[in-house]
């Protein structure tokens, strides 16, 4: 749910008003399938008690369809060859109107639900007795369970062209929907419309995006419609007009699909459809997608700027940080116990607050690896290769940053410094979503971070996002977000991975074996896979399966492994064979990551049953062997297609700082860009740097390649 | 339109069966939407001269839901206090009869359509008077254009329980449907069901893929149904079995979605939704997403192989298949020459037939590169990086093949054997899907070069697609294939980039820049400038956009360089500067690729301005500077973030041949993984050793970690 709008979830009066395009195809005639799902949603409100008032448009266009088909039906041929009249608009609207009621009429009562037709005028208002009655009818109608269904009375107006001027008390459905909503007390107006809702720019140009809020002082002048429905007379002008009005005066409106079979439903759950106008948007912090973009490409352009300035300047920002970070530890400290007294309030677990809580020390320990990082080597502008192509023509590779990463975290503040301080080094722009049990933590590291990045740069280098509500619009920037990088459960990575185009660095699954060959050194094995599965059973890195070589058993060499096992307190699921030669549980599956002190156990031929059962059933993480025969070892290095392959070591030296590489960005198991365990390595890409001396290509009829290695 | 399913569009007479799942909401009541829209398909196909036959179910269902209401009102409390009864089947039947069909008639009416019921029983079927009145009264009804709408007669059935045994002329509605589809001859019966088609698996699954065309000698045995739907009786079994038996008969069956309010209609257009029964089917060649997932898998399970013999072994694999091409040089001209003759034919496009022709000595020359890729340094199992983490414990970060590469390319047979041999080259599995104008010498091709991969690898290691149908199935499978390299128009790359989850190697734009800067040999300009445009105007890497330093309008230096580009026959386009300056028609857009010869013009203030310029409208392919002040030349080379940026060189030199990259895999605009020019490198990844002597890490505590680089 979008926490912008809880307030929907206690709306007891509802004005939904339908447009024209969306009751009428765009061949005239009734759209009996959209018109069919509103009923069906009404009904559902109605049954959540929720009051609706429905507001329909569609009797003229419907009436004009119906009454060219009697006429039709009634013509001589020689009527046909006469110049057709077109059809009076007016005796249309009667027509249409008693064809649209009984189609309402006929639908609700499928529902058992009882319907009302109101036809009003613009003139009626003027009546103060009339808008008092006309409240006590609704309200009454109302208390019987009767759908009011209001449309303008067009057959009877005495207005020549109705819609052409907007004056008057109302002057279109939408004006009157928001009209009713004011005097009926409405607490939120729906208005349907052909479209998801207000977009930026035209709705299907690439660049228009779905304003989510809508709030006057940003929008008003950077917005440009589309064309008006093809079918309706509104138009979105038309709905914004209504919407800010009936905004201002109190009631939130929602502008949203028709064509979708649940966005009604969807709104009044709070769900973030359509845009959303409220008189007090303006105070909200409602970042929006435009907003979000802008992030990124700000992110950018300073990432731009940090890697022209010069290595000892970059150097010196991380320096900068970390000394911020210590001259602030107190302001740190007061914020992040805030959020840990907040947390432990709402009764978070244990874990998750251990993770959150910044003990004494974890600033100055922060500051000290932001140091170490400053004193690496500048990773970005290395000149990778160089190759003379021709003589006087020289190409070189060279290091750079990939552009903007967005990192979606939870729980640890400590990992947002770690991030940026890593986005600093690699020259990276950096988008931060961290959870909101640490938003007061994640906040003053944010400030902090950002007070020492100079003007040089920019201080929008690293933005950082506060609401949940905010992901999928970033994830859908895949043009100026080059890599997500997403640090959580599975369930999230698969999530993040499902919903968008960027590459994501990341594992969602890390179901790692150790493979005991026959040859295996058992004393060795028992310590290698203990190790794997007890020295931190929640890593992605931990022992999830345990093969066996079938010879094992029968020499009763793994009972001491097997009583090892059981003795740290591990629980045992067995495959179809270790199930019933050593009397354990059925694991459901080998494709299993257990995250806690269990695992699963099978017997295997030999090595290459085990290579297959690895390919089979593992996720390419982390897979090891125990063996003491070398050339078996080698089998299995060579063989098992996994981002990391291990001989005679515990799976959990699978890690980025054990492997050395520094800092550790994440652990991919995708076989692009990064693989295994990465480092500040995973954060760049590569330009190619041509110089010459007026050198052209001319069908390559002259120039003579080279291509001779140069020195680095 | 998928090719299989032409035969479609011709359909005179379709029967739509609309079961219980369908027409009935969860909750009992009648799903209007889903109805309504069903109504407005019918009218649709109606008004294109289509005869429809509705057959409905539902009744029993709806009537119940609404006698209980009825119940309810007339209930005292007293009555409510004693234990409720089932509601009697056939009296339900009877009441939701009526209801369904009053709800037909409404939306039926609105549409200017007219509806009809019949009703019927298995037994009437028994009788050859009845079979053949029925006929007659259908003709009639359709003759009239009035919709008949089909459902068994529940309620005045005389089976108990008539939908446990399936004896009988029919015995429910799917069968019913299937009966009625021969009986009345109909040319397509479709069954709509609550889910898209017949899964593979349980719909839902991640693993069930939907079969677009049934095929029993495949399918039977494999397919594991799901649920049942929960307020159907049917299910998938019912229809599968109802639909095996109608398309044996000759009545082509789809099963597809009754939820989305557009299924009928892209049924009746060939589309490729639901699941096809055909009689014939087992005899098409279609190949479905389970085969396009065995491709792969397959693929994979070569690859696998491939990469474990020895770097000889896969040396004499790439001099076999350059043997092979040269034995088979004949029947390779023979298939060409059939594949250009049907081209030429066909009145396709000169350019196409010369890319689709393999001129004399084309073979030869392709044999000739394959040897020297087999004289390449193996670049699988390299050792990149060698690190002693602790004692006796050494990392290894190793080359290794990324697994199944998808190839999509169009008209070139040569492409196929090039991008053949480099996926032998680097180890991978590979999926080729050509254009179908050069079918003939990618078979042959693909033939010959398969012939020449041992048995000990497979040669399943490259499959080769015929059907352009299957490319959004293989799309699909990001499970199973790791990178696809379309080659063709930007648009086809832009489509197949939006279409995947698979990341994909290439570009779609090309809009690269040259800037001028004041301080250039003019003479060097005008040569890099014409060259960068006209040696090959096409080419992604051609120039598009010529941005001049506006101090060279003062002085006149530019002149020779537009009368050059005018002399070459450029057509000039100019920004809002040049298009007043040099009098030249205004550019539409700064992004935008010409790929003829034109380009676009524009004057910027400086340096900085070109970079802003570049980095706006630009597509970060090659930019190139001509400046003979060497600080400006740096200045551009370090802050222009493209893929390739160069100084005083054309940017045609931006190919993976000139930059001695060997074979040419693609250029590649992305930051991820591969950028610019791409070789062979651009198709491995990398895989983690680790060789210990059972080393744990128990919490790190007594482990010391060295952290040495070690010599290669």
């Amino acid at each position: 749910m979008d926490s912008t709008r809880a307030f929907i979830k206690d709306a007891k009066r509802v004005i939904i008003k339908v447009g024209t395009a969306v009751v009428t195809r765009s061949d005239g005639r009734l759209a009996l399938g959209r018109i069919g799902s509103l009923c069906e949603q009404v009904k559902e409100l109605n049954s959540r008690g929720i009051e609706v008032i429905l507001v329909t448009s569609g009797a003229v266009g419907v009436g004009r369809q119906r009454l060219r088909y009697r006429k039709l039906i009634h013509s001589s041929f020689a009527d046909l060859q006469k110049p057709q009249v077109e059809l009076d608009g007016k005796a249309c609207a009667a027509v249409g109107q008693s064809g649209l009621m009984a189609l309402y009429e006929s639908l609700f009562s499928q529902l058992d639900v009882a319907s009302s037709q109101l036809l009003v005028t613009d003139n009626d208002f003027y009546n103060p007795e009339f808008r008092m009655q006309l409240c006590e009818t609704v309200n009454s109608l109302l208390d019987l369970k009767v759908i009011p269904v209001f449309n303008e009375n067009d057959a009877i107006s005495t207005r020549k062209a109705p819609y052409e001027d907007s004056s008057g008390i109302f002057w279109d459905n939408d004006s009157l929907a928001g009209l009713l909503a004011m005097e009926l007390k409405a607490d939120l107006l729906i208005l349907l419309s052909d479209v998801e809702g207000l977009y930026s720019g035209p709705p299907g140009e690439p660049h228009s995006k779905l304003i989510h809020t809508y709030i006057r002082e940003r929008h008003l002048g950077e917005i440009t419609f589309g064309d008006k429905s093809r079918v309706g007379r509104g138009g979105m002008t038309a709905k914004v007009k209504a919407a800010v009005l009936a905004a201002a005066s109190g009631t939130p409106v929602v502008i949203t699909s028709g064509f979708a079979t649940d966005s009604i439903i969807k709104v009044l759950q709070g769900e973030r459809v359509g845009t959303l106008f409220h008189q007090n948007a303006s105070s909200w912090v409602v970042p929006n997608e435009v907003e979000a973009r802008d992030l990124a490409v700000s992110a950018r352009e300073c990432s731009r700027r940090l890697q022209n300035i010069s290595a000892e300047e970059r150097r010196k920002i991380l320096l900068d940080i970390a000394d911020a970070l210590e001259a602030n530890q107190k302001l740190i400290k007061i914020e992040n116990d805030a959020d840990v007294a907040a947390a432990q309030q709402s009764g978070y677990e244990k874990s998750l607050i251990s993770r959150l809580t910044m003990k004494p020390g974890k600033v100055s320990s922060l500051s000290k690896s932001i140091r170490i990082l400053a004193d690496m080597e500048d990773p970005i502008g290395r000149v990778l290769k160089r190759t003379e192509l021709a003589d006087g023509l020289v190409l070189e590779k060279t290091s750079c940053p990939l552009g903007v990463l967005l990192i979606v975290f939870e729980s640890r503040p400590d990992a947002l410094v770690q991030i940026a301080s890593l986005a600093v080094r690699s020259g990276n722009g950096l988008l931060l979503k961290g959870g909101k049990e640490a938003m007061r933590s994640n906040a003053i590291l944010h400030k902090v971070i950002t007070g020492a990045i100079p003007d040089t740069v920019g201080k929008k280098l690293i933005g950082l996002i506060t609401s949940r509500d905010e992901i999928p619009d970033l994830l859908k920037l895949d043009d100026v977000i080059d890599l997500v990088i997403p640090r959580g459960s599975n369930k999230f990575v698969t999530q993040i991975k499902a919903s968008t185009k960027i590459p994501v660095l990341g594992h969602a699954d890390g179901i790692c074996h150790v493979y005991v060959d026959k040859s295996a050194n058992m004393e060795m094995a028992k310590r290698i896979v203990l190790d794997a599965k007890t020295d931190y059973p929640a890593a992605c890195n931990a022992m999830e399966t345990l093969l066996l070589h079938k010879d094992l058993l029968k020499s009763g060499r793994i009972n001491d492994l097997i009583i090892g096992l059981r003795g740290e307190g591990v629980t045992l699921f067995g495959g179809s064979r270790a199930n019933e030669e050593l009397d354990i549980p059925l694991a459901q599956s080998f494709h299993h990551e257990y995250s806690s002190i269990a695992c699963t156990v099978e017997f295997v031929d030999d090595i290459h049953a085990a290579i297959d059962h690895i390919h089979q059933h593992g996720s390419a993480h982390t897979d090891c062997i125990v063996t003491e025969d070398s050339e078996v070892a080698e089998l299995f290095l060579h063989q098992v297609d996994s981002a990391a392959v291990f001989h005679n070591a515990s799976t959990r030296f699978s890690d980025g700082a054990r492997f050395g590489l520094g800092a550790e960005v994440g652990v991919s198991t995708s076989r692009i860009h990064a693989r295994g365990p990465v480092g500040v390595d995973g954060l760049l890409t590569t330009r190619w740097l041509l110089r010459g001396n007026g050198q052209v290509v001319d069908g390559d009829k002259e120039i003579v390649y080279t291509h001779k290695d140069l020195p680095l």
